[in-house]
């Protein structure tokens, strides 16, 4: 009979930051200049399933491995290195307090990891992955840490990889302690609060990212004249404004301060020397064409933001589904997107989008022409367990 | 015999700010938030002409009027109309204190205007335009007045016309009087003193500006978190710098203000709610190529700066004529201005192109997709008295 092959499952949601996180005040520990604030997205339709496994059979030679589809990865990075260490630590503490407990601290790392989303798509897969991660880690070494607690160890991994610890309506407090002690996420909201919260992302075929997020945003630490104003200032009042409006479900305030954060914190990249742009031609045509459906609206309907890249994520809410995601369908019918079950209930919204094409016809073109495929989703769960392995009892790697 | 016919004709530049202009304190004066400093260009390539007339024989009941391009113009905005107030009343004290002077302060005022360069553009023409008619009616009134006097009253007329009073590298002192008599423009240094700074504009082929700089300006003031970090602390450190720049002639430290400040200012516009955009991807791309440009040099010897509209305006010395304008000669070749006395001469640089093309082929490309045209221009001195005038001796409009 061979050793004992440990294992656990969990997927873990991506994120979508309506208050942004840019700038670390200590890079190491990722330390961020300011608090932020997102929602998390259905694992439906964007989740990383990972598979954390310790065997004493395991070659200790090889050290710990990580496979991301089918790619053998790095794993001697200063972040990944963290949160291993951290785990490690905490589970060698459960096991020098109780001798019955198999050493996994001892033995090497198997991890196995799969995206159910195009990792090309630049969506922010880091966040989900080192979330999974953490979590499959910590299940496998059954320790008793809170999702407090583990956001503490996945923030070393990747900032926001702390808000996809949690579902629904997540915060990361920025905090003041040297060592990131009290730099954590919460509950805001679970989605249960406010289920009816809604994603349209638009994906845009553009040239692979210019200027990484994690050397961009240094460098707007360093160069930025305006950057310690959106810092010091204008996002600690944003981060108020943006919790009562999800207390409150007041999706006009919580779309406004989306937009107007997305833009304040692209304003500070193009502040940056070199100055650095995510937006592009496109993606300022989705700020049009959102722009025209909440004029038709007459209030905030829509709401746009932008990662470290040209992608639109646009919020909504459910009973608005037909005047954005029904207008998106209208201009973005033939693009790859609309085949799963929430995007065949979209219904389409020809009237939306003459209405638009009115307003702002040279951006409906520029879509048509700049975006390569859309994701529907929506508000949805923290990290879940499952028994789905990835590695098998044997320690292999279970094909898909 | 007729009634007598006063006519005075004058020529006036444009100006590019290196430290822009961007909000106004008090909107009627023209009052702003910062000051600002700007190169003045040379009037071969782009000036307004206006003659200013008076006479009796004038008929009262038409009022004062203005031709620009053969275009009647409405003269009854309060700016205009402030202008014009202004200067009546300087004349009309020299004449109540020498009564042997023709009432000129009490005839219409007929005035044609001329610009050598396409309105459709997107230049500042409103700041040669309003600097030549103050300059044209000071002269007609034969006013002692000095051109710090005649920029107090030009810039009730467009702010930024106060700096095309002077010729050479201008500032504006925001000043802090609340009737704006110490908000006037003033000669950082002669054209003289550095007559060696020119500049290549990339006119860039773009649908009408989406929100004018008035409008733009105070929605700024109005709606930027971060707009009062530029005002209140970013230029005033900025002024000081740039002015050093000139007097030392240091061209490093003068294209770095110049770019970020640029770079702010359309910061603070993508800060303002709505987001007001100006630069498009053929903007983004003129400056990935000044950055390729600058990097192949290895130091800054090109520096970009835009205003409120895509146009890309380029500062570079003469000695590095041929690393930067030689570079969008090779680019551009095909596109018009390059006939001129300026254009001819510029050695068209391949091996320059290449490798920027090497650094930034997709911005090359786009350059030669989005640019309509081009124009070759420097530093250049302020308003110039003419005999050409563009009414003859019976008030009627000279035909080109």
């Amino acid at each position: 009979m061979g050793s004992p092959i440990y294992r656990s499952s969990t997927t873990a949601p991506v994120n979508i930051a309506v208050i942004k996180y840019w700038g670390k005040r200590d890079p190491t520990l990722n330390l961020p200049t300011n608090s932020s604030l997102s929602v998390t997205l259905s694992q439906s339709d964007l989740r990383t399933h990972t598979t954390a496994s310790a065997s004493p059979s395991y070659p200790s030679e090889k050290g710990d491995t990580l496979l991301l589809n089918g790619s053998p990865q790095d794993v001697t990075g200063a972040r990944t290195q963290a949160c291993f260490r951290e785990l490690r630590a905490l589970r060698a503490t459960l096991e020098s307090k109780d001798s019955s407990l198999p050493k996994l601290s001892t033995f090497p790392l198997r991890i196995v990891s799969e995206n159910n989303f195009p990792t090309a798509a630049g969506l922010a897969s880091s966040a989900a992955g080192f979330a999974a991660l953490v979590r499959a880690i910590a299940d496998l070494y059954e320790l008793p840490a809170s999702p407090t607690e583990l956001s503490r160890i996945a923030r070393q991994g990747s900032g926001s990889a702390c808000r996809s610890l949690f579902g629904g309506y997540v915060g990361w407090e920025q905090g003041s302690a040297t060592d990131g002690s009290d730099s954590v996420a919460f509950e805001v909201a679970p989605a249960s609060h406010w289920p009816t919260m809604r994603a349209v992302i638009l994906v845009v075929s553009a040239a692979k990212k210019d200027v990484s997020s994690t050397s961009g945003m240094q460098t707007t630490v360093a160069t930025s004249s305006l950057f310690s104003a959106r810092a010091n200032e204008t996002v600690p009042r944003r981060m108020q404004e943006m919790q009562r409006a999800i207390k409150e479900k007041d999706f006009e305030a919580f779309g406004k301060v989306t937009m107007v954060d997305s833009n304040s914190f692209h304003a500070t990249c193009l502040d940056t020397w070199p100055p650095i742009f995510y937006l592009n031609d496109v993606s300022r045509a989705a700020i049009k064409v959102v722009e025209a459906i909440n004029k038709r609206a007459g209030k905030i309907v829509a709401a746009y933001t932008f990662d470290a890249g040209p992608n639109a994520v646009i919020y909504y809410e459910a009973e608005n589904e037909k005047e954005v995601a029904g207008l998106f369908k209208g201009v973005l019918g033939d693009k790859d997107g609309w085949q799963g079950e929430r995007g065949s209930a979209v219904q389409e919204n020809k009237e939306a989008e003459a209405s638009a094409r009115e307003e702002v016809g040279g951006a409906i073109e520029l879509l048509k022409e700049g975006v390569s495929r859309v994701i529907l989703t929506g508000v949805g769960e923290g990290p879940v367990k499952t028994e789905e392995s990835l590695i098998d009892g044997e320690g292999n790697v279970v094909k898909a």
